[in-house]
């Protein structure tokens, strides 16, 4: 055992407790406070879990639950970027590549590589794997979203059409949940009544 | 796609999110408040990953994810019951059971079925999987201590012995690391000049 190689696999995941502290805009399902990246990534693996049967491919399930563990991790210093903020959103490739560089770098060069090899997939969105993490990470806030009477849908107004686009990797990686994805958009965007209550 | 299905997959993901308000004794690495369970879920998994090398026997890593996802649901109904809690951990198996009882009866009978066991599986330390995982979910409070002048040992003040025998998985499970356990433990209870500071 080499104590120098223990010691930064130690001072990375020590390192790592920040994401705890980075927020999200996505409320938690009681509505009382934001949700933080780590215990989202912790949803995305039992989500994952619990809705494997609808991938649309086959994936290698192990790598995917590897992904997700590691996707937000570039957050501790380039921050969460809101998917409907278009500003940030011009930013956050650079910020996020920024970060990794310095995240990564604290592990030993081979964990170094193959965890930064996660989040590079993750975030191309080419292998089925990836293609199957990004609908998950796109059903689980929409679950949340639900649960608190549209959570960052009614708090910051996007429009059903960037919604829409949003969950596009819903569509394509876990299509038999596109008519309950659908459907819960439009009872949110479409309902007339509904739009006194939420402007 | 059957809706029913679905839609109880969808409730026991809403009800899992309660997960993110389980408080644990242990310290986020900054200190400023107390861990839930849903995110040191998270950093269980993380730390399962940049560890993994160092397990004393094979492990089907995915297996391993998979418990580590799954292994703290009973606290939304059982609550994070204190590795010294000694009367607590009297009551804590049969709170946990009407937990699980509850909880994975919100899925589909062949899901709750299969997350079940790896929560059974978890608790009862005899595949090489549940003992490297129990190993993980020892190592990764005792960092967090490190990183919090001692965290629960320094506020709640159990025995160097209690704390030995808390991290006997690490010994058993992750072997190569128990030289740094022991002389983490060592620094805090037995170097005389912090007694004062850390009555």
């Amino acid at each position: 055992m080499n104590p120098d190689r223990l010691s930064r696999q130690a001072s990375f995941l020590t390192e790592a407790d920040k994401l705890k502290r980075v927020l999200r805009r996505t409320l938690i399902a009681d509505g009382s406070r934001r949700e933080n990246s780590a215990e989202h990534s912790w949803h995305l693996a039992l989500t994952a879990m619990v809705l494997r049967e609808y991938a649309a491919e086959p994936v290698n399930f192990p790598r995917v639950l590897e992904m997700l563990a590691a996707h937000d991790l570039v957050e501790i210093d380039a921050d969460d970027t809101f998917a409907y903020d278009v500003e940030g959103n011009r930013t956050r490739t650079e910020r996020e590549r920024r970060a990794a560089d310095r995240l990564f770098a604290l592990l030993p060069d081979d964990l170094a590589a193959s965890l930064r090899a996660l989040w590079e997939e993750f975030e191309e969105h080419k292998t089925p794997e990836s293609r199957f993490a990004n609908a998950v990470d796109r059903i689980q806030p929409l679950l949340q979203n639900l649960a608190t009477d549209g959570g960052t849908w009614r708090i910051y107004h996007p429009t059903r059409e960037q919604v829409l686009r949003r969950m596009d990797p819903v569509r394509t990686a876990l299509p038999a949940l596109w008519p309950f994805v659908q459907s819960a958009i439009d009872d949110f965007f479409l309902t007339p009544e509904s739009d006194g209550l939420r402007s």
